[in-house]
């Protein structure tokens, strides 16, 4: 399904394969030999692709899809239809990424530098790195074994980046520590000044931000977004969280570990978030706040206090998630109490 | 009036010309030999300028204009200066639009691959193409006729792009198809993965975005702005929309054509959009949802369901927008009662 | 305390120089012979350490610290801890700010232009300057003394820059005058093309923008901040002011002097600011508004009208803050009436 001139799929799978790719002990009697060519989403799939199932609103989808297997959820096995193998899972989608990992796996890039890329003085590269054409890399940067870097990239002095650590194209890194499997997308720029200023006299006088940012394993970063470095203290985002586009993360904040946050969402400085923490887009988080671990927050939250672990939270400003939801019900019956006319 | 650093002016245009580019049949005695130098705001022109009005903020600006001409519509001709001639139009703006860009046509750059351009095998470039310093073109990528490509851009591998197609500098581009007449402003970042993992016990699984990035003919994409190309279907943005700076729009979203998305405005994966769609700055729209033809949806508004051709909307959540300044309405009210000090 | 491998500590201080440094007369017997080796926060200081105290969140960390000194207001004096010498101030963070770059001064890097940027023919160029590789000059750009540019920016033809200027990586500047001494982080796109589209039967016909972008004296503008260039008026950003990260300024905005704009706010066109105006985060002000001097909005606010000198707002669409937190109260009044559960 992939166009080819991006992306290489690899071979077919059996489904003998992709059940021990899952993980998956699913007794499936007369089906062991068949095999698959590729995957595709539900209404694009043939006899020979494997889709997946995990979202109520493409029920209609399930219904007329004609893919050879079908990864879902027990309740939804009804709604399968008959020359679709059902697999069920408690994971529908997660087994879709292990199948789709494993027809498509990430290119191996061959290794080298490219000659149109500047390498300055006392910089420790590894022989299986790849760096892209017009790439600079400053002086004394270290960095690690199978990274890659993209092409026009500027890593600033002193940067040092860890293994099997991907950063793309058009970034600016600088003041920085970055752990191993690390993704930097397109355009990112981490470790500027932070927004620092000490007002006197309607002056504003520019304040040397002294920290750095500090990027542990498994961490991704969406393109454009922009990490200020610590005014003293360090920025951190810690391992596994994964932040989309264009998202802003003020000095001193403290990420935990596999948060999500999601695009055009803003952390000011010194706020310190906890693990598990899911942000939806476009929230914002007002500065030196404590928000607490496995914390849920609606897109376009604007959160001003600290929030209690496990809390779910939306609305400007941040309630419960229970009472921002009541407050649009009031407001829609004092409307119709008021206006009468709907 | 147009800094000649920056802007040439081609030529005067006399009132004749003027009618007959704007498709104008206006009777106009005693003016027909008039002639422009130049057009200009209503407060900085003079009698040899052009200008027009259509925006009832600027009225004084209107009775004190000392342009030789105005475009405007009927219902203004009272307030235009003895000394101006007003012509008198259903589109005061397009008309100027028109005129403007008569003046002050768009420079034709001299065509070249510039020689610290970085250009890969199996490239296939028209003659015609202008190419800035620092910009790489990776293997495989198709360019078509007329195209324009800023300095230090990234093409890479595999990506096709139309005729006539513009791109900034600083740009990344990667996995897309563009058609003719695009306009990719600096710093834009296309065809990076979608926010795409699969959660399973706390541990966000990267999932492979196979799709592509599909830019038809007309479009316009401003400066930092970022498109995910697809997770397997594609993200599609069509004919004549444009899209303003710092814009996310997730994987799988489809724009119809001829929308205005303005700035910081960020549409979340899987979504689509009809045609004629108006959206505000700042707006978030969540995913997998339909906003049919003709829609408008006010700045700031957090849309979080599916929308019918020609709403309008506003608010967080977006309801009817007549709903959203009821809600002003009562709120200002209540407060006036309950607090009974203003 | 700061990691030596990015910053450079220039030497010990002794409190006498403090003292004058922040303009100070205190009388503070017996110290004043001290000599402080660097400076850290409250929780991370030892003896030999100055700190300061100015947010009443960390009034716990002032109490345990173990810093040799604090700057810190009079109120808080019975707080500090008996090792610590109190050093009472009107402006603690101001004290600190100024003791800082003492500390820390910025580098002065060595000037040269890069083998690997390119400067085109007609460049003006001062022989103090520093360009980074990558970077591109192009053809008739003027650049004070003691300029800096980092690496793969790219100047665009005519744009004139001052003196003392610095200019990140990865910056696109077109259509611009810079002033002195100001500061342009990494990623920022300057004076494209603003978004004006003059529409006719749902074709937008793009309309030629014939103004600039005027940054004047001690400006500092974040990383990925975009500013649209005027469509024949300027855009201008007054001296003194400081723009954060992910901000998008539209066409014609006029932004007064010592203003602070939090990151990614958006300012639509030709709308006016004043002085000394506070514009918090994720803040959208539409367009052809005029916003007075010493204004202050709230973070997240919607700014739909003219603002008045001295207020202070907040809410979508903003309004007075006091009764933007009055419509908080009554929502969780009726909430808790309605419901009846908390």
């Amino acid at each position: 399904m992939a166009d080819s001139r991006f992306f290489k799929k690899s071979t077919k799978l059996s489904l003998k394969n992709i059940l021990k790719l899952c993980k998956l002990q699913v007794p499936i009697k007369n089906f062991k030999d068949k095999t698959f060519v590729d995957l595709s989403s539900l209404d694009n799939s043939n006899n020979n692709h494997i889709t997946f199932f995990d979202n109520i609103l493409y029920l209609n989808q399930l219904k007329k899809t004609k893919a050879g297997a079908c990864f879902l959820k027990k309740e939804f096995l009804k709604y399968c239809p008959r020359n679709t193998l059902p697999i069920i899972v408690n994971n529908p989608y997660h087994c879709f990424a292990v199948v789709t990992n494993s027809f498509y796996p990430l290119k191996k890039n061959m290794s080298g530098v490219h000659p149109k890329a500047f390498i300055n003085k006392n910089v420790k590269l590894n022989k299986s790195i790849l760096i892209g054409p017009g790439s600079v890399i400053s002086e004394n940067v270290k960095i690690g074994n199978d990274c890659q870097i993209g092409s026009n990239t500027v890593i600033l002095p002193g940067v040092v980046i860890g293994n099997e650590t991907h950063i793309g194209s058009n970034c600016t890194i600088g003041y920085s520590i970055l752990g191993n499997n690390v993704i930097i997308h397109n355009g990112v720029n981490l470790g500027q000044d932070g927004f620092g200023f000490a007002q006197l006299n309607n002056e504003n006088l520019k304040v040397q931000q002294l920290g750095r940012v500090i990027i542990k394993n498994k961490v991704e970063i969406g393109a454009n977004t922009t990490v200020d470095r610590g005014s003293g203290p360090d920025t951190i985002i810690s391992e596994g969280t994964k932040i989309d586009n264009l998202v802003q993360i003020g000095h001193n904040v403290i990420i935990g570990k596999n948060c999500i946050i999601v695009a055009q969402s803003g952390i000011s400085g010194s706020t310190t978030i906890g693990n598990n923490v899911m942000i939806g887009g476009q929230v914002g988080i007002a500065g030196h706040l404590k928000i607490g671990n496995n914390v849920k927050i609606a897109a376009k939250s604007g959160v001003m206090k600290n929030i209690s672990d496990g809390s779910i939270m939306g609305g400007i400003p941040a309630v419960q998630i229970k009472n921002w939801h009541k407050q649009t019900i009031i407001m829609k019956q004092l409307i119709e109490k008021r206006f009468d006319d709907k």
